[in-house]
């Protein structure tokens, strides 16, 4: 940490600053430049102190400058290698790279099981699809609940594909993780500490989408609360972030691939369809998603998408699909990787 | 709301368009263009149809407008005049503009207490001070919790101000309820739609701060959530949106309070602390809210900012708060108003 | 400047860095933490050379954090009092606030006179109006051009209101400077380094408006750059930055205002019909803007909006203009300041 | 377009507004809804009379809701083929992919010609390096101006390389013109409306930059100022907008990519060394740019980074250029597609 006092801070101010600062137990190296005074502060618990501190409150400190990230247990610092998790016969992060399709919600049996097999088919190995919907409006559908869990597990018996789903409430999260082979936090919730909390006292893979207006840092302290809770089995999902560009519903932020696979060493993944929200953009962002490096993706696959209950704007026909699947195997190929069941 | 056909589209694509549109129940007025048909759909329940429909997926389909606000309850077309609520002895939403002052936090009796005199005697008639605190680092100070909201308790009874706290989660609100004569939702939480329909049965006013990354709309359709339950008891709190700028910890964006004012009947107060994260602007900014029509402000004051366990550098000093409260006074005078306890 | 290293990086790293700051006659200050080495850099050239070193490419290097401001002349440090000038019989940044009010883009002789007496009536002080109009679609209106500047001139000697009117390009700044009182470099321009340049060349002021996604430091940067040529007359113009929120134009960044009379000498003009889009909104931002602490306004009257060639959408009427000056007067009394020729 | 009555608007306003149009000689549709009125506007002339037109200014108007896009030459409505130019031997747009390689600035004779050679030997058609640089410090390095040209002349003789340089005013676009075979037009002059204008009167490719705070729509007017001029060969380059998050100096909207070739006809490259600002990223975000469809790339590539005079630390070694080109011929291929001289 650094501290950088005004260029006429008083002798009398830099002393506070001192004090404080050997108050807390740390120690500083004190840099006299001819315009201003810079205080360094060293100590191995800056991380956690640095937080408490209000320096930037005292008179004639102009700005504290944090050096270390602020995370700890999500940083690849901590864990060099990266981290690998094993669900039902699939490894998340590893070469092998994971699909996840399936509708935004479940709306019917007949629905979520005419996509469950229609994505099989084509190479996904988990099935996606939200029996607890946040939605904006009051007015809008917000999902078949339990009924919809129970349709889910109907379609991983039916076709062994693993299931993530969305836990939208510390009250739901129990009962999603009864069935959910993977455990989806939605944008709207990476920062609903409580779920995070709640999330971390559990022993199943989180899946934790990036918030729409959520820096990388925070992202990866939203992690932190998981696995700072005991569950270290963090997927972290980019999805898009606001701009100011409104020709698609988000800007999926495709450079969070590679700069997450420096900064920490947990599984990412994208989602092209809420990142895009258009259907025509899904099959070239799922290619340039993987071209980044993702290790799986999440993508919107509705049987008929005009008819859909929410979201069938971004949503694959299961035929495209198909299509698209072909070209992510190619594309992974090129990386040394493989997709879901492509060889199986 | 309006459908715009590709310049392509065949026939058969607008009579798919029409017979989905005839399906739902809705009257169609089409316009041939030369270039284009485009659909106008009339009915007077589009408004909650509109998110059932998924109508950008069909074929031929090139965009959907919608022209009606998603928001009913919310809405100024709903309720023309201004809503006015009273809590103990205090209107809100009316001429008189009260001043929510306080710390970040609760920290410890002698802290709350110090403050709560200092503001009552400047002229604030409402304490505002976190109990439960969502914060980005798991390692960070998190709130006494239940002590905390006692000690505003003892506050409110030796100075008969009004309390301001938030409840960050459905786990908490209701004892939050218990001690606040308002309770705040915050920033992170205004899609917390769990927790904004637990509010919604409640009948106590809920200060509803706008997400960091929500539009207008967004907030309105979030008040909507508590209203639908039957707490009409809304008030809608300015915090700062994200934007690209990071010589502020937010960009206040007042021109929310006259667009909110034109568009809702729901009292609108601004958060100058939280809005730029730096003291040195708070005066100038409140200043600013109040000229822009603001009814209320939350302000954080501490007596020695530089202690505080949380967000010290954007916390006046009581004595500065006194300051800036005789400038609020004059401003609120121009526009025929007056503030919190000044003649009381 | 401060250079932090990786956590792993090796001895023969650092060397390599420091080797590098010796050649450019830094003097350096190491500090070695328990997991990292960070360097910090004195020197009293560091703000010219920064620029030029490019030392995170350098193997090992994490981070180079600027400590120093990167502008000189724009900066309080370098200057400690408030730049006043005086144009013809007026002050610009003294105790006086300036109103700059007009059409968008000078039409006709009828109109421009007509709203020239109007405004001065009002108590406007300055006539804004566009001769040459930056337009984002070619085939909008793009400006009478020197016919415009011919009219301002003849409004001028019959109202003796000063000029600002916008220079669009190096082929039209000395014209514009013929005819100008004050020169206005728009926001598109703001980083039209040309431009810039030949202002910098200039022995008049320039209202230099902020870009759509301009930091502030990128902003005085811009006016530096026309400072740097000689001419310390800069005036800084808030006109709203581009943010995801769509219900405004812009989003008036108002707390800009007290940030730059903080960092800066500079006076600083806010145009809130630019930075909102929409008339209804100019009076509550206008009193806000001066209760922030604005030297300043540029605002948008046209006689009649919904014919205007330009941004009408924006325009007061002179009715709405006048019922706005009261009260813009009152709320400068408040800050011990007067607007225009109020007391004229 | 769709006018939007308020919901209270009188039946005079409604009148104002048919009236108003009618006298521009539109024709008209009228839905008289349950709450509000609503206009649609037909005829083939809207989109040229739209930015004339300013009816939100009427009275009774809620909102105006454009249904046309404002732009037509570059529209693929216009245009339903993709363009493809040839310049020399080199054919931009077609199923060839071109990279452009280079330094940031020419700095001088050695290192010019050593990354050219490098460019080259590892596969690319095109030396980029700018001659003219546009600098948010005016305390920063300017370019070499004339002499870069020449040096770049006789690179492009030495390697048989096509030229991309950037003129950055009216004043350098002819002489950069003579010596580039693409011109650049950088983000900051996106809307340098006096330089789009004349580079519509040149015979040569311009290569057109994002702006940084430009929406698609705003990019592809941009497009049309330089096509309406007369000069259709412009190729859009991709190069990050600035958004709230700081961990990379752009945000690199990849989807733009896809979006693009729906809606326009043109090539499109992407910069990933801007839109990263960090050399460790651009190799993942060349192999998704690619992977999204773009027709070329511009990359920075410094024969010693840490001493580039720009941009040093988005610059990538020629090494580590060689080796990300290999994986970019491959994703090509699952395209279909090749890139520059692979197979010369």
């Amino acid at each position: 940490m650094i501290v950088v006092m005004n260029h006429n801070a008083t002798k009398e101010q830099v002393q506070a600053v001192l004090k404080r600062l050997d108050k807390e137990g740390f120690q500083v190296h004190i840099s006299q430049g001819e315009s201003r005074t810079i205080i360094g502060v060293i100590g191995h618990n800056t991380k956690d102190l640095l937080p408490k501190l209000a320096l930037e409150a005292l008179p004639g400190v102009d700005r504290v400058v944090p050096i270390l990230q602020p995370y700890k247990l999500a940083g690849r610092e901590f864990k060099p290698e990266d981290s690998v998790y094993r669900i039902a016969n699939l490894e998340i992060g590893s070469k092998t790279i994971q699909i996840a399709a399936g509708p935004c919600a479940v709306e019917s049996r007949e629905q979520i099981l005419e996509v469950a097999l229609a994505v099989k088919e084509a190479g996904a190995t988990i099935l996606r699809g939200g029996a607890y919907k946040p939605r904006t409006s009051p007015y809008s559908f917000q999902g078949l609940e339990e009924k919809g869990l129970k349709l889910l597990a109907e379609a991983k018996e039916k076709t062994g594909l693993a299931i993530v789903t969305e836990a939208t409430d510390t009250s739901n999260l129990k009962i999603v993780a009864e069935y959910a082979d993977i455990i989806q936090i939605g944008a709207r919730n990476m920062q609903n500490f409580y779920l995070l909390k709640e999330a971390g006292k559990l022993n199943k893979p989180i899946l934790l989408k990036r918030g729409g207006n959520a820096t990388i840092e925070e992202w990866l302290l939203a992690a932190e609360y998981i696995m700072s809770g005991g569950n270290y089995q963090v997927i972290l999902c980019e999805r898009g972030i606001r701009t100011f560009e409104t020709a698609t519903r988000n800007t999926l932020d495709l450079s969070a691939i590679p700069l997450l696979k420096q900064l920490s060493h947990l599984p990412v993944f994208a989602d092209p369809s809420h990142g895009t929200g258009n259907w025509k953009l899904v099959p070239a962002m799922s290619r340039a998603a993987i071209a980044a490096g993702a290790d799986g993706l999440l993508v919107e696959v509705h049987p008929q998408p005009s008819e859909a209950l929410s979201d069938g704007p971004q949503s694959l026909t299961p035929e495209n699909f198909k299509k698209m699947m072909k070209e992510l195997k190619e594309i992974a190929a090129v990386l040394g990787r493989k997709v879901g069941n492509s060889n199986g």
